[in-house]
């Protein structure tokens, strides 16, 4: 299997590479009547796309979007939504030096042991670029879930050892693109930018992490075991080029905490129902959600394109190497890294709605065919 | 799920409507290694669309596919084929009259009362103009298997009730292309084409069916049950437009055989293996290759656009109408079908290839990196 | 792939062979709520089981089925349903002949090229005694379909040539088990025991097909393309053992109607909602239902297992070998094949239901949690 | 869907409640040719079972697995291979009082919201207890791997702040089970037993982690995206009960490395080819592995089922309630999760070697057909 799908209803299929004709990305299990534009899928993109600030490569890419199927009347009709991204700025010939001679810690190597060959330009399928892709369907995604109510935000909570102090969901939602570095912290930001560009001025770079959290997220959605919520989430955030650790709730603190400690205990909420008092467990009990937040983190190694010099060898000649990576590249992730975490957040949580049945057609923003709204006022969902 | 994916490991994701502004293709899976280009594709799309014939509607499309990604320097990597195809002549307003009345045995309604909306123009998503992506990825599975030594083909050898006398496998592969019905025995086309004249001037349309054969097929490909090769087979020729019939082997006639009648008894090939003396059992057993020919028919039922008046509702009105479908269509099917129920066959056939590691790479006519060559002298294949 | 899954949100999964210590099924996704007890899935069973007849072997098994899992107080839960069918009468010593020597037209021969072993006693995995899972995963998805107004029958309507006239739904469901045939029309069903039996007397066997029809699935069921009714159906249908051919609607014949002869018109039904006047298309149109019956045949072939001698050879000794399969044996598949192709058509069917959301919990007559029904009033389903 | 499903092409089933009759797990993809026996299994459920120690619980359990089918003479044939685990020790009435009043962080309450109705016994489906599946699959994994030369061990690396220091691949794989906490390291070992006991006298429970490490893994193994090795990881590891954090190479840690730091350069293994000459990316570069050593961690928090009294809330009552969870739990997590752990692990590495068509079937320890040895001395795999 390529590794190019995600999701089980909501279904995510991407193809392209850094440097080919173009990329795309097809949207099965959207549900119909939604209004969707493309404004509404670059309005995301353009947070992802390269040039943005000193911080980010300089390639220069409009990232600009096409819808091709799926919609009537601006409308989606729960067909597959075909989207695609020409690429513009390739330059191939920086990545001559490395074709049989890989770059440290880059799917070089890899990639060519798997296939026995590759497009070797700017990284090909393994470059991070793909994620535009990704992108582009969460942007769907978070659309559908905002329809049900349910809110998603992300930030840079680290970068090197300078941690954010906890900030609270409305401040996430309203000031992570503030600054250059999506730290919703002025003062930390700040701090980051600075620490970044000390690495950046030595040809190098820094690892960091992104926090997210979703709320709104109805009780009993998820499943149990090997579908549970986090373990989903757990294959979609490690998939994200660089990412090496995924934590769910407290995360790898929780070593530390006794059991008397993380329980949370349970009251009532104004409705009457069962609701935990507490929430170190992250909205997910059993694997399945209580409807309190879901929150965790995502660690994102230092990109490993730098200008310093590196050690490598060249296996058509045998011989060692010696290479610099001039291409040009983000001194640190999780600033473009922000709309990813995003997008892998919401296309895990609008699947388990559609597990679940739990899409409220009226919630949906589009209109659709008057016969229907007579026709099925019961039905929950149309789009299996 | 949308129905737009197929195949387990040569994985096809499909995207478009008939009237939207561009369909295409996304095919994973595919083994690197493998010499491709838009020509290769082209061809086979060629066979499958519009305005070849008086037997095909005039709508003038020419198909023409782009590969946005995949390949490096003309050779697959194994890295997924995204496949784009731009819609033109579209003609939407012919189909206004059916937006809340639906055409008899269409898709209009089912639509609707199942997404509670639909692309209309064309008849949208449930177009067989969508075909066109299986045949692109048809394509690709084609080449692969000719490079394993598998050939596939397909001829139309029933148009109502002219039936086409059995013809050799090398007459089909050779002639089937050189009349417009399709049908690889002369005379038998002939009469053919005048029967679809006769409809066709009444203003009316007919049924017909295709027969398919591939040859080369090793033994023991396939499985037990649920994925047994006439299952998968089943699945895909009964997701062509307008198919209501699969037969595998004898088919519907095995009701009037005796077991000693049907029974292959086995004898030993010049190798010295097992081998059928007889092919009744049409190239399985127990789900499994035998190695012999694998053959069947597939049905269509006739083009239900048709120009005679038909009686439908309106659900908007609430009244009946008389309906003319006007449009450009089809008056039989099986022959622009014939690239489609041929690529299906190649579809699932690779796809059985892959499962069971018998893709021979060194078999592919690509060259990839020497370092690989070196390197797995013994991986058989590159394409998971 | 093993080939032993199916479905998709409501998905089977078997294991076991013929003479192996037991066979068993795991079904998830059956919705929470549903009364169910052994004694539900047994009286199926009893009904595919051996020695019924004069016209099945005469093997002792009494296929007795423990529930394992998934149950609270007598309830469905909404979490797996294991199920365990312990073997009793094996005799493998009469399959040692066999072990190097395939029977004509048995998987014997396949398995061991494909796997390059086999468990030989009985046909092993092969067997059709391993659809016995298939009945008891059936009986759970036909009691759920039964739930929200789905009813499903089928009956053998062709033995050899002898075929039974059109019969009502009603009969169908009343009288199908009233003869050891399983031919709803009783005179017919006499003529084909006669006949069964000259067949039998001479040491031989015959084919048959099985017809199928479901009433009461709603609208909008359905997927487009690769997921439609009649591919789901398709592979489920060829996936079981000895089937050659699978038709839907007019199946075959529609290649001999014309497309005015075989559309159906639309009117309105009782209710005002638009609905075919004639039901040409089985119920399905674009690949979702219309509401009206889905219905269709299936043609399985003469049992392989015949007490003729027949040639074959010993791949150990590289000699030719005459056998004779004298085991016990079917003479006809239908008959006992009818409980199988019900439970595919129910598997597909609640399949569809479930990814339609359309499962109404109000309508499964087992009691849940007061709190639940308090909780999610507006919730269609508990099953995802 | 349930999630009981693990694996893509080695395919893991489950059913089974804490308290129910039985448990069993269904495992598909197992190439034909490997010795089992019910002793290779139980030998991993003995390292997992309950009773072993003052650490674990002291439900009196053998879970005593009986293989149902997928055997010849005691080697694998390439089919499903069923296996049942029988319950003996339930006491279900120390869970009465849980029936509407959740415990906290408990299952009781979400699957509940989610079903309806729930298996309240033990937590039913909820419960740990069913990892007991995962072990006896992940045993048959394992025997798999061990024949292709790839070796798994795991050990517990931290208990509250107690952690160890790096310990030696061949230290784990002979000393984890050597102390009672399965710590490799004796002195940390006892250490952590003492800290365990403190809380365990408090009516409390603390949290950990697990170190897990594969060597011999074969390079470019893995996807890309979607299906990296650490994605596949993140979801499996992810699914473990009370698994909070998966870390991969470096994890958490990455945060602090700078790119030339972290970066790992490339030099020449013996046999010539490129090698990374450092580890600090875990094995996999681009999702795919370098032949280098895959390692990481699991935190596990706290059992949430402590005799200290809590507050809860009964949704029948609509009043607050105080419970004592008196069942008989374990203090601490890690010592019983490492089967699981390297369960998950071998699970994950045995699907990308079928994946990869890298299973060699002549390491393979089980006899096959003479026959077939003679037939595909060119195929790689038996087992799709």
């Amino acid at each position: 299997m390529n590794g190019n799908r995600f999701g089980r209803l909501f279904q995510v299929t991407t193809y392209g590479e850094s440097h080919g004709p173009g990329m795309g990305v097809v949207v099965s299990g959207v549900p119909a009547g939604l209004d969707l534009s493309a404004a509404d899928v670059q309005h995301e993109l353009d947070r992802r796309k390269p040039g943005q600030s000193t911080m980010t490569t300089s390639r220069d890419e409009p990232d600009a979007v096409t819808i091709e199927s799926g919609l009537q009347d601006g409308v989606t009709t729960g067909t597959p939504i075909g989207m695609t991204i020409q690429n513009r700025d390739a330059q191939s010939e920086k990545y001559e030096p490395f074709v049989t001679a890989p770059r440290p810690s880059h799917g070089d190597f890899t990639y060519s042991a798997k296939f026995g060959t590759r497009n070797w330009g700017g990284g090909g399928r393994s470059s991070a670029r793909e994620t535009a892709n990704w992108v582009a369907a969460g942007a769907i995604a978070t659309k559908v879930l905002a329809s049900q109510g349910i809110e998603i935000a992300a930030h840079v909570n680290q970068i090197d050892d300078i941690r954010a102090p906890p900030v609270d969901f409305e401040q996430i939602e309203a000031h992570t693109d503030d600054n250059e570095v999506r730290c919703a912290h002025p003062e930390t930001a700040e701090r980051m930018r600075e620490r970044v560009e000390e690495y950046q001025r030595e040809g190098d770079s820094i690892g960091g992490s992104v926090y997210f959290e979703a709320r709104g997220v109805p009780r009993g959605l998820g499943a149990p075991r090997f579908e549970s919520v986090e373990a989903r989430l757990g294959q979609g955030m490690m998939a994200i080029p660089a990412s090496t650790a995924f934590e769910f709730g407290l995360g790898r603190e929780a070593r530390e905490y006794t059991g008397s400690e993380r329980n949370d205990e349970w009251g009532f909420d104004d409705a009457g129902d069962p609701t935990p008092v507490e929430n170190d467990h992250g909205g997910v009990q059993g694997g399945i959600t209580t409807g309190e937040p879901i929150y965790g983190e995502v660690t994102l190694h230092a990109p490993t394109s730098i200008p310093k010099e590196q050690e490598t060898v060249d296996w058509e000649t045998g011989e060692p190497k010696t290479v610099q990576v001039t291409g040009r590249h983000d001194p640190v992730l999780p600033p473009r890294a922000v709309p990813v975490v995003e997008s892998v957040l919401a296309l895990t949580l609008v699947d388990f709605m559609l597990l679940s049945g739990r899409i409220n057609p009226d919630r949906l923003d589009g209109q659709v065919g008057e016969y229907d709204t007579d026709y099925h006022p019961e039905n929950p969902r149309r789009n299996e």
